[in-house]
């Protein structure tokens, strides 16, 4: 079976991260999975939340949202709506608990870090884009903290690498990274968060036309960790890591 | 090792089910896991909104919400704060995809169901004690209908039952069915949606303290996977089913 | 004149007092009046609002709402519909005056008490079960703060019992404690709010349908006031005091 | 005991309508209370609210508010807050359920008449003067209707007229239209509205700082009853009627 | 060509300015533009907000609102609405804009003025009305704080006056001060704040119909500088300056 | 006087037009005035709203928005606080108005354009570059609307062009198109829309810290009408015009 965009089945989307996109943020990358583009950005402060001070830890949330037009309908704007959808939620909540997976907050010490991952175009794996890119900006706020003394020289705040994919049976096929038209016809959809050195930070998977066994399960998750294991190698590429 | 309620690893809490509990909506029930209570209720209508009209199929959502002293601390409400929280959000959209894994659409005709998951006292697992009280609520709903003649007399509206419990990893130990103290301890925590045949709905797996591998993440669905085959034969019992 | 429930005009509907329904609060009664059942806890907090600090006051407040489909049609949610309506808010600012009516805040000393009575199935009466049924709640959030010293142990913190009833003229019958199919036929429909001790906290007549005289008040409070005093033997028997 | 304005106990304060004073709305009087003072609007339109058409029947609803600075201290507003606060939301309810007991639907029409009172002073006594102002605004509009032939030539849209006072106790002594200075002092509280004939529409009586008794209640009705007789004369007298 | 009203062209509505309307706020003007009709507060607080604590300047705001029946059609309320509009916003900014252009902040001291603009009746020209008004509320409130000694006696918080009218061409003709039916039928329509000794504070120039030329741009400009002038002296007579 | 950047005082920063960013949208652009950067998205849909259906006339709108870390510190969503700021609202009414100047909504007929302007990194000027690059998303729009049908072949959809700079006086000296750091220093600060042939669209000048004379005034359009002949120039290279 080819795909409509000619790839294997266990092939990515073409991946490509501008590091640093932003003049402005502490960290930034704009990443594209094919025609999907997420522009990330990770702003560093130096203290806490008022909830956290003297505890000595730091804190690390996310937010995620799409232009009104990254899709093929214009969508309303959440702002003009008067409130968050339970979508935008539901993502913004993965990408910041796939961020303090890997993140020590007692090696941040008490510092703050917000990643916002904006959806300026959108083709299927916004959320798995703005994790595997959310990790390149988080990096380098990281670095820049360190680089002025608000983190120790010798702290490891960032213990391990993240990146996430998606991966789904279509046609009774299990594929990896799935664009928009896969995604709508998947049988069962799965996104699969995994760190660097290959475990398990965050597994959902949905039946979202028919139930699935062990067995359809277990051929997701290897997909999905060996398409997390080269997107790792991009973001060590992007970064000018060994 | 021993559990703090005196269980072994692979037991469920006392699980309940006060089948009708409400004199008022079509379908209902309380159910309990231990000292976690979720009042569910089933409302059926007949027609669907406006964007599904003429097409045939049917419409099942829910929604999931806390009473501001179902907890220790009490929480302010959502209606106050004006705006429904992110897991709240979540949580309502994993209930409606449980029960629309089960349900055929086209089957249950052009109707809407509407399942309330109100949890009054809660103890962890509120999540999943919501969606297997909503099965029963649910059903009771349709069966509500087709004598009523809105749903056809032959048509299969439940193509399945479905239940959905916790399992997490406490001090390395896989365990069943987690009350709130097991659960902010647990390393990884897992909530696994089931249907009646055994076969996945949905598998939410999250890394809270530390990353998961393959081996750790088969224990954890083994575990579920018991658990669900047991709440499914308490939901049998409480419907009158052989 | 019979009712359709069979009871006599100056009968209330049967009364049952779950107190300590809640394993959370630290007060709290499953109260029913017929069909109407409200769930009331009492949440108590050592410290007062800012605003109120050094003052030597305690503050008690309540809250009160509905589960969507505690009625025969299913209502939105307030929380989704993103604003508590008029009708909520002026149930729980009647609520919140009736308890403070007989609540000495000097003696409470400078601590918090806030009352939240949830509609679980609602057949007319909902707001006078819930005063009936908060002052149980808040007796033993009282007696709570009292054996764990916030309160000091001579303090008369509570001056009395309050209790609630509706009243109402239906085909030129005054009639006690009213289920909905009487209360939307009423021509006037009357809430009155009594200490134990026989006096009145408030008192809201209102002519649905036509304006009433002197005469019919007069028979409405009558009615009102030995329904209230049944309330309060009621109330007497749940706390197990003589 | 004499007041601080001089006045005697069962004595209102100078009354004033302005009748006619909007030259946009169909009917308005800008009424004073003493200091308070009360812009009241009403707005006619030729047909009802969706839900209610080809019923037959017309609807009156009015909204309250009080300008920032009607009050000694600025008070934030309501639209910048973003919701309707409690106490607003009750007193727009009440002065709706006060004229809807004076018109007759029927008579009507499907017509809707909103009632604007927009509190730009205030001094106390404004739900009342919103009341007694609304009358006002609302018969000049029913007659604009039937000038225009909206409402039929011989049709008794309006049954009586309809005003509103303040009553309460005040170190023991029952006294009329009560001041801001009164207003705060008063162990018990009460607004009652009164029909040109004399027939109750609404009576709400609140103890503030101590319960009250049957006696007082009747003190406190008298009081009332003899005060709206005279705003009713006023109000005759704003609108030329013998 | 003449006005529908008579005027000539270059030639102000008749401007009324009651002073000291308000019995409750330190400042207030009941301010006339013709059938417009707004009413100004200037509510005097001593010290500042928490961002601006300790750097020795005042703080200057305004809010602008129309009443639902201030308009020939009603409109919803914004409070109702639970949010503030485009026009409301942009408007309550100039107003702000306009007098913090002649207050001196230093000189007014760690004193906060909140001015309110409440339109009563619209007929065009709101908004420079209410600038207009504005001022004059301010400049009382002003005084009321330096007889209190929160303002230095010697301080010069008012460098100057300030007013607003606004300018449009019709049917080719520029006119002076545009009542609604004008204001809609303009081609270009522009309003001009203008302090007492001639200098502009803000010039809002749009082309509703059609874009608009240098020669437009400036026969506008004259027009609104020598309305303006009209203006400030008519706010020096209400305020009794010489 | 030279400026930070090294420009003279009539020189625009670098503008760069990236024509057709957008994959999904009708017509889009990324504009750059320096680092200040602006995603121009055109939304055609055939048909209008319901207030306008049958009219034969078209609709164009616009929203204007910046990214929370567009700017150097991080700024809250507005979709998280519920609501949208008055700048916000200002600016979106302002690209409005300015597209709504050059287009024949007749010759669009019934045909809907939204105009998306989201601010990726903002330095000053954001407002002026999203209208120049709002109008090339929107030419191509209307040509994708023209070759498809929805528009007559022959109908001048867009009379002319439209462009927008920034002006200000900054230590006495007129600029043109000011970087941020300029921007909070101007004594006066002014926004001009023009078209390509050179008349008004929209003239928004505000005295920041000084007010302005009528010499400043017309030093400041000078520098404005020449800016946007610039700014016209470019936009017809970007589209590939004479």
């Amino acid at each position: 079976m080819t795909r409509a965009d000619g790839r294997t089945a266990d092939q990515l989307r073409p991946v490509t991260i501008e590091r640093g996109w932003s003049e402005q943020a502490e960290g930034s990358a704009l990443i594209s999975f094919g025609r999907t583009r997420v522009l990330c950005t990770a702003s560093f402060t130096n203290g806490v939340p008022r909830w956290l001070m003297g505890k000595g830890t730091g804190w690390v949330t996310a937010e995620y949202a799409m232009l009104p037009r990254s899709t093929n309908d214009r969508m309303d704007r959440e702002s003009v709506k008067g409130r968050v959808g339970g979508r935008t939620h539901e993502i913004s909540r993965l990408i910041g608990r796939s961020l303090r997976g890997i993140i020590d907050t007692k090696a941040l010490g008490e510092n703050t870090l917000v990643i916002d991952c904006d959806v300026l175009q959108a083709d299927g794996g916004t959320r798995t884009a703005a994790i595997t890119g959310a990790y390149v900006a988080l990096h380098d706020a990281v670095e820049w903290g360190r680089e002025r003394g608000f983190i120790g020289k010798k702290a490891l705040a960032l213990r391990d690498s993240v990146s996430a994919v998606s991966v789904g049976i279509i046609d009774g096929e299990p594929r990896l990274d799935l664009p928009y038209e896969e995604d709508v016809r998947a049988e069962t959809d799965m996104n699969v968060v995994v760190t660097g050195s290959g475990a398990f930070i965050e597994v959902q998977g949905t039946a979202e036309h028919a139930p699935f066994d062990r067995t359809e399960l277990n051929a997701l998750l290897d997909l999905a960790v060996s398409g997390t294991a080269e997107l790792a190698r991009i973001q060590r590429t992007a970064l000018g890591l060994p």
